[in-house]
């Protein structure tokens, strides 16, 4: 059966899922997006999900066309329709479709909304189970990361770099430190047990399972710094990690082809992903 | 009658030019673009712009799905179609629609290429007569703005602001000094009378007015230097103007409020709109 997408109000074959060439979302990235794991068919930690949408959309003075409470309920929806039991829902808002193409905000126009669901086996994947490797790319980034905006070329092109060298993930580094994954937060655990991880600013993007991990960390007595790290660091760590909304948590084993400590999966992070796993299941809604 | 727009290989009333949710254009801002003025039904410096959409495709290593002969025949086909006498063409090549989300490149998908024609009447625009004001505000742009990609979130937030403040553009200020305006490139005319613009980087866009003002302003023995320059040596200046593909040369009389030289336009700028507009004339395909 064919996949179904929502788009503005209705359900829709995937084949049929279009916007206008005019959407602000195709012309100018004026769109911002969020993915939301789901585990059993329930949505994962989705009211961090959510309150990051607003905050994203508030940056760029976008308002949602439906509220945070409707938009989970046509994610539930849409889960459903397509019978998703493991996997994602991707979202995306951005700023509908003007008459032509005008940079300025449009007046009178209603944002686009549209949803579409992916199978994804997420606790069985097999890089849990291995870990990844990753390689380094300089950070070429706007200044504005914490918004999760759907101008990702930069990460586009880190990301391709990476699959080009067999890596599942790009660490970009900025002034000689990691600012974060393609697509990922990025972590390192210290030869002293403290787990490092950067402090949110413009810099990075808030990740929700980020922020997951570091509470259920501290709530287990846990050292954790919020501070940045550089690559060499993270090559004399004791473990490395990522974490994502549809990766978990996840052991870097290489960094540029270099083993991170004996280049396997460490202790804390296969703890850190059991917790953070059973976390998940227990607040899905 | 409804206008025209071109999807793909189709001619399509606008109302029914779409793409799918799942183009890169729309998830990904993995695409490029270019904007060419129209004058009496023909294209303004096209050579030009479809060798920079070779270039900027190239350095995303997105290939072209038409060659660029190909891409000005649909683009003259279109203008014809929609009676286009005055006004501007855009074009957009993405790297399509694959079944799913994944950030590196798609394997056997060919990419999208839409365009679409407004109406404007560049010669006589309102603006050209009067000048504009413009503001400054901080250049947050990635570091590959010599790249025309459609990640243009930072630019429809500076021209939103320039929009509230009253002003025509956006003039984005890095180091202290101007890369460029948020659709279009800055010069000033200093008192010694040299035409000063920034140098082409991946600061900045190469801007393809730019270049032909540039040309043509040292074929007639003027004075030009390529190197950045402040805010206060703008407002310093005999004259400050934009260049763009559609607003071709437009003197600049205010920066934040403040009037460069008289608040009038000078008479370099017009000199420069006149030789580019006989320029344009004469070249048009």
């Amino acid at each position: 059966m064919e996949q179904i997408a929502y788009v503005n109000g209705s359900f829709v074959p995937m084949s049929e899922a279009k916007v206008s060439i005019l959407d602000r979302g195709f012309l100018f990235a004026d769109g911002i997006y969020e993915v939301a794991a789901v585990l059993d068919g329930k949505l994962i930690d989705s009211a961090s999900h959510l309150a990051r949408l607003q905050r994203s959309v508030g940056e760029i003075a976008l308002a949602l066309p439906e509220t945070t409470d409707r938009i989970q309920e046509i994610q539930k929806e849409l889960i459903a329709r397509n019978n998703l039991v493991n996997g994602m829902v991707y979202l995306e808002v951005t700023r509908g479709a003007d008459t032509g193409r005008d940079f300025a905000f449009p007046k009178g126009v209603k944002p686009t909304l549209i949803m579409f669901t992916s199978v994804k086996d997420i606790v069985n994947a097999e890089s849990a189970r291995t870990g990844i490797g990753v390689i380094t790319v300089p950070d070429i980034r706007w200044a504005r990361r914490d918004i999760k905006s759907v101008a990702l070329l930069a990460q586009v092109l880190a990301k391709q770099a990476a699959a080009e060298a067999g890596a599942g993930e790009a660490w970009m580094v900025e002034d000689g430190q990691v600012t974060e994954g393609g697509s990922s937060s990025c972590f390192i655990l210290t030869q002293d047990d403290v787990i490092v991880t950067r402090h949110n600013s413009s810099a990075i993007l808030p990740g929700c399972t980020r922020k997951a991990v570091v509470a259920l960390a501290e709530e287990r007595q846990l050292r954790v710094e919020e501070r940045p790290f550089t690559v060499a660091e993270a090559l004399a760590a004791k473990e490395a990690f990522i974490t994502s909304a549809t990766a978990f948590v996840q052991a870097v084993v290489t960094i540029d082809g270099k083993p991170v400590a004996n280049g396997k999966p460490g202790p804390m992070t296969k703890r850190l992903r059991e917790i953070y796993v059973d976390f998940a299941k227990a607040t899905a809604v």
